[in-house]
């Protein structure tokens, strides 16, 4: 065979891998880009200037390795997160992905389980297969609620060396209540995953998993930088938890797999945490706003306590995905069929949003 | 049991991570480093200048998730790279190390083996590992060299998914000649990973595995921005390869995984490589005055073609490499037992290992 007639299919690549295409949502150039849950606003000149700053001082010793144990910017995340956490209980890498492809790299692998309840992240199960673990995908009810009872006997009929729930759940967008995560912990005979990467963004009230840390030396609570604190471009996620599980993670993260440019900007960030996260109060009531509007047209809405909302039932989603992105504004088709979920933008980009539903309904 | 008395052990962590340490050489404060094959020259302040003012462009879409496919970054390297080769031919990760990482995710995982050729990278077994795949360790000669024929008759026993060949090689700082490679590449039944990431170092007229790679789809070239371009803190790995090759990487790649302050900092290292590659003569320079020295010393050396040099042999290698550290030096002490490794650093820091080892021997 000629080199040049080589495709994708001639390669020895690993069998589940065949037939698959890359993972991620399209990126398309388009006035009003709600599709990724990105936070719409960019950080002030002021932000971009101090990062400037600090890039040009650490940048004089870039021929060096970074810290491998990122230990500066771990305390600063432990000092945000609060609940008396500490460096030794806090964890960073390159997006909450590769935290979790560690969790699973340290606890799962050849032989091992890893159970969610869907629809939920989807990369999830991705990182799962990827890191040769079982998934296993247990369901929601049709409301996408989760009933502690339900999940329980899901992880007693399954005993799985990893769970995971992701709350506020993707792509439905509702918090889970702590007695879930509590039954769910008291059921786990491994360690529990909760994806809080929308956790700043839940409605008043709404407690975080992290304050369950204390007593449970087996949960994992994973956050980011990329939705409320607005840094989808620097890739910094980061997780708490015991100190014996960030010693695990020790043992199977890539030595220097943090940049000296990543943990920089992540501390520059967290200094400006009080305008970064100054834009939450804005998207949580735009993202009322939208609640409420979609269902003042009679849709079905799930409740959000996320930047995003998820909204049905369309027999023909796809129809409506196109004509919004015919009219500028370009959305995602994920999770369950009949539902489409639009991520919270500037009050204009809502607008835009609006108007064009009103011209695709 | 009180959760604050859970130690590791207590954890359910994969039964092969149970006993280990997580890898890394020391990181001391010492004077003189010689032990991480660092480039020990600075980025001028004008690149760090021209750094700066790319993050303060790029920063200010930062709420913004990174190009998932690096395409610019790609580019860039494939132009650098020469040899005719395309953006489709080149991918980039977070150090080779990720590099590493996700070959073995798209071509091994359980069930499949890689093999590689001792003493040699000592991450090549840890990364095989951590992706559930078996680690093959065979052995060169005693003189580090590796024989065609024993390298072919070791993957005619056990039919390797994946082939490593570091070369130039590490910690032993021997290139390896294309011919080797090329008799590899005809018998290896998977992929062949020749790991250059000390190429640019190479002594004249030694011929890079990427002139094979028209001929050869199931080749794989790896580099780093690590070493020759001076670049460790940046965390840029890459690799050449089919387009196809790409593809599969594509599949296992976890999205997004370049942040845009990687992919603005390798862009600007490109900009700059002729000051940054503009330090490896001088490097050459003092590799060659090193090994003249250590061998006028008696001491056995091994040829290096890298940026660093393997001595000997020391029956009891930690007192030399305790000594060393006692007079503010600190090199590596890493690979085949009675050997030590040094990197090489700036005049001054050579005089400075050489003047320590007069007193250490």
């Amino acid at each position: 065979m000629s080199p040049a007639a080589v495709t994708l299919d001639d390669l020895p690549i690993r069998d589940d891998l065949r037939g698959r295409s890359p993972y991620g949502a399209p990126q398309i150039d388009v006035p009003v880009r709600l599709n990724t849950n990105e936070n719409p606003y960019p950080p002030s000149p002021a932000l971009v200037a101090d990062l400037a700053e600090a890039v040009g001082v650490n940048a004089a010793e870039l021929n060096r390795y970074p810290d491998r144990d990122a230990t500066e910017l771990r305390a600063g995340l432990a000092a945000y997160l609060g609940h008396g956490l500490t460096t030794e209980q806090v964890w960073a890498a390159n997006g909450s992905n590769e935290v979790l492809q560690q969790i699973l790299q340290a606890f799962g692998g050849h032989g091992r389980t890893a159970i969610g309840f869907e629809p939920s992240y989807s990369m999830h199960p991705i990182i799962t297969t990827g890191t040769s673990t079982e998934w296993i995908g247990a369901a929601r009810e049709d409301d996408f609620s989760l009933a502690p009872g339900k999940a329980v006997a899901a992880i007693e009929e399954h005993r799985p060396d990893i769970v995971f729930l992701a709350s506020p759940n993707n792509p439905t967008g509702t918090a889970q209540p702590l007695s879930t995560i509590e039954a769910v912990l008291a059921a786990a005979p491994g360690v529990v995953v909760v994806d809080e990467a929308y956790a700043e963004f839940a409605r008043e009230g709404t407690p975080s998993a992290l304050t369950l840390l204390p007593r449970h030396p087996r949960l994992i609570v994973t956050r980011t930088m990329s939705k409320a604190f607005a840094m989808a471009g620097t890739r910094l996620g980061y997780l708490a938890a015991h100190p014996a599980v960030v010693q695990a993670l020790l043992l199977v993260r890539l030595p220097y797999h943090l940049s000296t440019l990543t943990q920089t900007a992540a501390l520059v960030a967290l200094r400006h945490r009080d305008e970064l996260l100054g834009t939450v109060d804005a998207l949580r009531r735009e993202r009322d706003a939208t609640v409420a509007w979609l269902r003042g047209k009679g849709l079905d809405v799930a409740d959000s306590d996320a930047n995003f909302v998820l909204f049905g039932r369309f027999p023909d989603r796809r129809k409506v995905w196109e004509g919004l992105l015919a009219h500028g504004v370009l959305i995602r088709e994920v999770g369950p069929p009949e539902w489409l979920r639009v991520s919270i933008g500037t009050g204009e980009e809502m607008a835009a949003f609006r108007a064009a539903m009103e011209e695709v309904l």
